[in-house]
């Protein structure tokens, strides 16, 4: 495999001063001035997260248990896998077991990290840390206080086309089913 | 092929109040109340966001076009394929050419609509319209005041690798590179 090509240029970006702009209750958007490569000033404005864990549940059979739940930023219902945000000293497997507990019901006898995602780099430090979790018993969803969403199984293969034909249009989900479908296997 | 299943539930959130809660130079944040199907009263909070394109450059070999760039909020270089906002106005295929030629230097005399993404449906209204192109040729970058980066290209089978290497890990690349590589082909 071939490595991508030597970097020609280095465009790092360096803080001259930084501020916490808005400090909302899911949302803080801090607001950086930078110095650019040619040495110009600008600013850059972005939104601090802690950084989520994203689950797909594959049954024996291989398919796959997704969800479906309003976005409110998008106005409509979405199909997706479950994730949620990493809570303080959380380490990422420990959100990936608690989420797909809450939200699905599901606990899981083996979990496989497969990927990072970055799923916003333009205006989020978000990363998504990605696992397949098998071995798949209902024990029972504990949804949060305002959270609404059902679950359904789908064939892996099902689910794909719903990605070929914008069914399924969420990033995360994009991702971790057409990983999966390309390279994944349990050992 | 199967469609989802016939959802079960409405969990449609509807405004009660909708505020614009931070109005920066980049991000616009609203804060709304909403009442959820359960009749409770909660607030949500994204960004809103004009819409960006997406665009794959392919080579007649089959190869790619990627570029490296610095981002600032996740403190590191990543490797991408082009994109940009949509400018008030701008028609998505439009933003798609203008920002081929503006990064890449790269003109294209076929475009084929591939998809659109939703990178962050949890906090983001964003919606990504991604492109490929082909019939490229070269008439010079203009890159933005404050703007740096490298164009090269690359085997799709290498940026490939490097997606599932984690060498790319940007969402919107991992999307057009996965999917291309599944289903791409020109008419």
């Amino acid at each position: 495999m071939a490595k991508p090509p030597e970097p020609t240029g280095d465009f790092t970006e360096t803080a001259v001063s930084s501020k916490l702009a808005y400090d909302g209750g899911l949302l803080k958007v801090k607001r950086d001035e930078v110095r650019l490569p040619d040495g110009a000033i600008a600013w850059r404005e972005y939104v601090l997260h802690p950084g989520a864990a994203l689950i797909l549940p594959v049954f024996d059979d291989g398919s796959v248990l997704l969800e479906r739940q309003y976005r409110y930023p998008k106005q409509r219902h979405f199909i997706e896998i479950p994730a949620g945000k990493l809570e303080a000293g959380e380490e990422p497997l420990a959100t990936a077991r608690r989420e797909l507990i809450e939200e699905c019901g599901y606990e899981a006898s083996e979990w496989m990290k497969i990927a990072a995602l970055d799923p916003t780099i333009g205006y989020s430090n978000e990363v998504i840390h990605l696992y397949a979790a098998r071995g798949l018993h209902h024990v029972g969803a504990q949804l949060d206080e305002g959270e609404h969403l059902e679950v359904f199984e789908a064939r892996l293969s099902d689910a794909l086309e719903w990605v070929r034909d914008g069914t399924i249009s969420d990033s995360k989900t994009t991702f971790a089913l057409l990983w999966w479908d390309k390279w994944g296997r349990f050992p």
